[in-house]
C-alpha cells in the first residue's frame, strides 16, 4: 500500500538503494554534531538509518536544524549514499548507507525526557508506567509487544489449521461460582443489579459445545479481582477452546501443537513431542509441587524406609506420628557452613521445623550437625538413595508429609533453578484429585466445579482420594492453563454439587439454567485455557508479565498514566442505584482533613 | 489431527468411502421408522448422513433403539453403503450413501425440546434467548456463527498483510469524556474508587502511535450504557485500527482492502474500488442523512429557486422565513390516494408541518391537492428538476431546511428502500463537520475531540461551519464505522478543548496526561474503527445484529438464558465500597410485599 508520508521505511535501506530519492519519517536517536554536521540516527518501526544534515544544503533553517533534539518527530527528504567506506557500521543492517538530506522538517518536538530511550538506563518502574508511550520505544518493550503478537498469531493460525471457529463470548455475564474474585459491572437499566466480568468463559463455552459447535477458540480477555499476589494483573489473556467428541488425549496434543508453533516463532526451537508426562500425584511426590521445574533434576526422595529404626529422636518422633522424612541431593553447591545454616534458617522461614545438611566427603562419609546421631547403615542407606558422591550437599527435612514434599519443593527451586530462561522444558501434569481441602476442612474443587471425575462412585465414596480428567501445561516450573475432560451428565454435574455440600436448592439457584441445558443432548467434550501473558514472558525471557503487557496495572491495580481507578461523581453513580459506603466517605474526609 | 471419539464427520461421507467401517458421533435429527427398522439423520458440525438403525443388526438395545429422540447426542459405528438408486437425496452433499450401523451408544439423551430446530419454526426471541444453545443448533444460526468466524479472520489476514502488530489495550481504564455513558467496575482494592470499561480503545491506541507502534490493529471488545435503542448492545466488538505518518487516504484505502475481502469471504463477490465517496455536505443535502443508503437514487432536490416567486401562501412563508422547500421523485410507487395521505401523516409523525405530494399525469400536468395554487411555470420548473415523466409521484416538504432534509432522507428509505441486502452499496463519507450544537446550543465534538480540523484558525474562528478530517464508511444505509486524522499537536488539542468550553483547569483534570504525552514526539496519525457486528448482520442479511451475536442481550441489557444482571450478597459490596442506594432497597422492598 502507497503511504503518503514516505516512500521508504529507514530500517530497510541497502547499498542497493544508493542514489534514490527517499522520504522518511520517524524520530531522533542519536544526534552527533560534527563541524556544523549533524549527524542523526533516523529510528522509525523497521529500525534505524544514518540521516546527514549538512546545513550547506539548506535542508532546513539554521534554527530548526539546531533546535533538533531527541525524540524529536521529523521527515526527511534526500538521496541514499553509500558511507565512506571507513564509516560503514556492521552492526546496523542500514550501516553501508545514509541519507543526506535535501529536505527536513520538524513534524512534532519532544520536550525533555524523563528517561533515556534505551535498553541501558535502569528505570524505575512507576515512572515506566507513568510514561509508558515512551518506555514502549525502547527496543526491548517493542520486542515484546512484537513477540507478543506474533505469539496470538501462530496461536490462531494453529486453531483454524485444526478446523476451530473463534467465537466471542460475552463479557458481561452473571456471577459465577468463584464470584467472590468477581469483578462487577453495575446496570444502569436495572438499577442495584449488577453484571459481572468473567474469570473466564468457561460455562459459556460449554453451552457452545451444547449448541453443537463443536470446535471452539477464542483469544479471551478474563478478570480476576485476586488478593495482591507477585505477577498477577487485574485483566489477563488466555487462549481458551474446547472441543467436542473429545478426550484428555484430544486436547494434550492440540496443547503440544500450539505450543510448539510458538515456540519455534519465538524461539527458532524445534520441540520434541510428545511432551513429559506426570501424574499430579507423581509431581508433588518427586518434586513438591504440581508445576515442577523440570530443566533440572535434583528430585525428592522418600528416606523414611532408611530411617524405619533410627535411633535419632527427631527422626523417629516424626515417623511415629505419621510423618515422613525426604530429602534431595542438592549437588556441590559450594556452600560454607554458615550458607548451609542459611539454608536451614530459610526452610524455617518456609513452615518447615527444620532442614538438615549433610555434605559428601571424600571416603564417602557424612558431614552434617547431625551425623553422630545417625548409624552407619543409615549413612550409607542415604549415600545410596540419594546417590550422592563426593561434594554432593544432603538437605532433608523431617515433618508431616505434605509440609516436607513443599518445603523441599520450595528449597530445592531456590538451590536448583537456573536465572532466566534459556532452556525451555514443557511438561503436562495429568490425574489431578477432584477435590481438596480448604481451611475450614470443606472439600473444594480443585479445578473447578465443572471437571469429571475418572470414577463418579469413587467420587462420591472417596472424595478425598478421587482422580479427576484434569491437566496442566507447565513450563520451566510455572503453570501455563489448565484444563480438563468436563461433565456431560447432569446427574454427575449434582453429584459433584452434592459433594461439595451445595444444596440441590443453592445448586438450582446458582446454576439451574446451567443443570438444564446439560440436558438436551449435551456431547462429551474437554478443553483448556493457556495464559497468554506468562507464556511470552517465559519465552522472551521477561522478568515479569508486566514486560509483555502493553499497558499493565501495578501490583496494587493501579494505572500511573490514566489516573485509573478513580473516584466519580455521586451523579454517575446515582443513575446505577448505587453509592460510595459512608463509611469509605467518612475515611476520605478524614484522609484530606489531615492531609491538609 | 487423530480424534478420539470418531473416525470420520458425518458431513464429509461420499460414494468413495463405501464400505468403510466408520465411527461418527453427533445428534439425532429427523429419525423415521420404516417396519421397525429405524433411519435418523445424524447431524454434526461437517453436515447430516443417513444412519440405518435395523434392529437385526442389533447395533443396540431394543429398549435404546426405542428411545431414541430428536437431539439425543449418539455415537454410531458402522459401514458406509450406497443408498438403493431411487432413495438417494440429491440435496445432500452426502445424500448417495448411508451409514449402516453395527453399534450404537446415546452419549447423552435429550428432554423434550421446547422448540424445533430447524429454521422453518417461528419461535419467541426472549424463548431463543433462553435457551440460545439450541438456538445455535439451528442452520442458520450455525451459518451465522461461522460468517462472524470467517469475516473476523479475513479482516486479520489483511492487517497481517499490511504489516499491522496486532496489540491489546487494557479494559480496566479511567472514566473518558464521554465519560456519561461508561459502564462502571469497583475496584476492591481501592475502595470507592472505579474502573470504566471502554467505549473504544481511543486513547490507548494514540498512546501506542506515539509509542512509536506506526501500524496497529485490534479486534477490541467495547462497551457503551446506551439508552435503548433498536439494534445496539451493551457490548460489542470493532476491529480498530490506527496508523502513524498517515492521512485519510491511508486510512481509506485499507478499509476499502477490509471491505472487499470480507465480501469476498462471505459473499463471493469482487467489489470495485475506490469506493464511492461523498462529502457530509453533498449527503446531507442529497439524502438527508450523514448514511445514505445509495442502493437507489431518489435525491433530494432544492425546489426553492422554482418556488421563488410563488403565490402559494404555506411555501412562500417558509421561503421568507429562510426554510427551503425539496423534494424527491419517488417514481412511480403504485400508491392510491388514501396511500399517498398516508406518506403526509408519516411526515407528520417525523416531525414536518406536513408534506405535499404531487402525481405526474399523462400530459406533463401534475394532480395533487395544492396544484390549483401553483402556477405553470412553477410546475415545469418541478418537473424539470426533479426529471418527472408520466406516473412518477413527486414528494415535497417545505421547512426549516434541517428538517427539510431529514424528514425528505426518512420518506425516501420508506418508500425506496428495498428489503433485506442482497445488492450491496458501500460508500464514504468524508469532511465531517468538526462541531455540532447540542440541544443547549452549545458545541459538542460530532466525532470526537481528538479529531483534526482541516484549518485550524478556521475551527476557532468559525467552529459552526469548521470541516475536520473525519470520515465515515457507510453500507446499505448503515454507519459501519468512522475514524479520523487525530491531533498530533497539543497546542490543537488545547484549542479543540476550549472550543468545546472545556477549561484549562478541566481539561488538565481530565485529560491532563494525554496532553502531556503528546508533548514527546507525536507522530501524525489516523485511524479508524469498524463494527463487526452490524458488517457481519448485513451481510448475512439478518434482520438485527443479535442474529449474528452469540449470546446478545435483549433490548434491556439482560440475559434470559444466566440471568444477568442480578442482585449480589450485600457482602460483595462492602469489600468494594459501595451499596445499593436506600431508594433502590426501597422499591425493592414495596416490590416485594406488592407482588407477594
Amino acid at each position: 500500500m502507497a503511504q503518503t508520508m514516505r516512500t521508504h521505511d529507514a530500517g530497510t535501506l541497502r547499498a542497493a538503494d544508493v542514489g534514490s530519492e527517499v522520504t522518511l519519517a520517524g524520530w531522533v536517536g542519536r544526534r552527533r554534531d560534527h563541524g556544523g554536521v549533524i549527524f542523526v540516527d533516523l529510528r522509525d518501526a523497521s529500525g534505524i538509518v544514518q540521516v546527514v544534515l549538512n546545513p550547506d544544503d539548506a535542508p532546513a533553517s539554521e534554527q530548526e536544524l539546531n533546535s533538533l533534539r531527541m525524540e524529536f518527530c521529523i521527515s526527511v527528504s534526500g538521496t541514499v549514499r553509500l558511507r565512506p567506506g571507513d564509516m560503514a557500521n556492521p552492526d546496523l543492517p542500514t550501516g553501508e548507507v545514509e541519507v543526506v538530506a535535501a529536505e527536513m522538517a520538524v513534524l512534532s518536538p519532544s520536550e525533555t525526557l524523563p528517561f533515556q530511550i534505551d535498553d541501558r538506563t535502569e528505570v524505575d518502574e512507576a515512572k515506566r508506567l507513568q510514561y509508558r508511550y515512551l518506555d514502549l520505544r525502547r527496543p526491548s518493550m517493542t520486542a515484546n509487544l512484537r513477540a507478543r503478537s506474533r505469539t496470538i498469531r501462530a496461536m490462531r493460525d494453529v486453531m483454524d489449521d485444526l478446523g476451530f471457529m473463534e467465537i466471542e463470548t460475552p463479557t458481561l455475564i452473571a456471577s459465577t461460582p468463584e464470584g467472590a474474585r468477581d469483578m462487577l459491572v453495575p446496570s444502569r437499566l436495572r438499577e442495584g443489579s449488577f453484571y459481572a466480568l468473567p474469570q473466564s468463559p468457561q460455562l459459556f463455552k460449554q453451552l457452545l459445545m451444547i449448541g453443537g459447535v463443536e470446535r471452539y477458540y477464542q483469544i479471551a480477555r478474563c478478570y480476576r479481582d485476586e488478593d495482591l499476589r507477585a505477577d498477577r494483573q487485574l485483566e489477563f489473556t488466555q487462549l481458551d477452546f474446547e472441543g467436542s467428541f473429545w478426550g484428555q488425549e484430544d486436547v494434550l496434543s492440540t496443547l503440544e501443537e500450539v505450543s510448539i508453533r510458538v515456540t519455534k516463532e519465538l524461539r527458532g526451537i524445534d520441540l520434541d513431542r510428545p511432551f513429559p508426562r506426570l501424574t499430579w500425584h507423581q509431581a508433588m511426590e518427586r518434586y513438591g509441587t504440581d508445576k515442577p521445574d523440570i530443566r533440572f533434576g535434583m528430585e525428592i526422595h522418600d528416606l523414611s524406609g532408611v530411617f524405619a529404626e533410627t535411633g535419632f529422636n527427631a527422626f523417629s518422633g516424626v515417623l511415629a506420628s505419621g510423618g515422613s522424612i525426604r530429602g534431595i541431593n542438592a549437588g556441590p553447591l559450594g556452600l560454607s557452613r554458615s550458607g548451609l545454616d542459611g539454608l536451614s534458617s530459610r526452610a524455617q522461614e518456609l513452615g518447615a521445623k527444620g532442614l538438615v545438611w549433610m555434605v559428601t566427603e571424600e571416603d564417602g562419609g557424612l558431614r552434617s550437625p547431625v551425623a553422630k546421631f545417625l548409624s552407619d547403615r543409615e549413612m550409607e542407606g542415604l549415600v545410596g538413595t540419594l546417590g550422592a558422591v563426593p561434594g554432593d550437599i544432603l538437605l532433608l527435612v523431617a515433618d508431616e508429609t505434605r509440609t516436607v514434599l513443599e518445603i523441599l519443593g520450595l528449597i530445592r527451586l531456590e538451590v536448583g533453578q537456573s536465572e532466566g530462561h534459556d532452556e525451555l522444558a514443557y511438561l503436562f501434569v495429568v490425574d489431578f484429585p477432584v477435590f481438596e481441602r480448604n481451611e475450614d476442612g470443606d472439600f473444594v474443587a480443585l479445578h473447578h466445579p465443572f471437571t469429571a471425575p475418572v470414577d463418579v462412585r469413587e467420587m462420591s465414596e472417596n472424595p478425598g482420594h478421587a482422580i479427576s480428567k484434569a491437566y496442566d501445561l507447565v513450563l520451566n516450573g510455572s503453570e501455563l492453563g489448565s484444563g480438563s475432560v468436563r461433565i456431560h451428565d447432569p446427574e454427575v454435574q449434582a453429584k459433584v454439587f452434592e459433594t461439595l455440600g451445595i444444596s440441590d436448592e443453592d445448586a438450582e439457584r446458582r446454576f439451574g439454567w446451567f443443570l438444564e441445558a446439560l440436558r438436551y443432548g449435551t456431547p462429551p467434550h474437554a478443553g483448556f485455557a493457556v495464559g497468554v501473558d506468562r507464556l511470552v514472558a517465559i519465552l522472551q525471557n521477561a522478568p515479569n508479565i508486566r514486560e509483555v503487557i502493553p499497558f499493565p496495572k501495578t501490583q496494587s491495580g493501579a494505572d500511573p498514566l490514566t489516573g485509573s481507578p478513580a473516584r466519580v461523581e455521586d451523579e454517575q453513580l446515582r443513575e446505577l442505584g448505587i453509592e460510595v459506603r459512608p463509611e469509605v466517605r467518612a475515611e476520605w474526609a478524614a484522609g484530606e482533613s489531615a492531609g491538609g
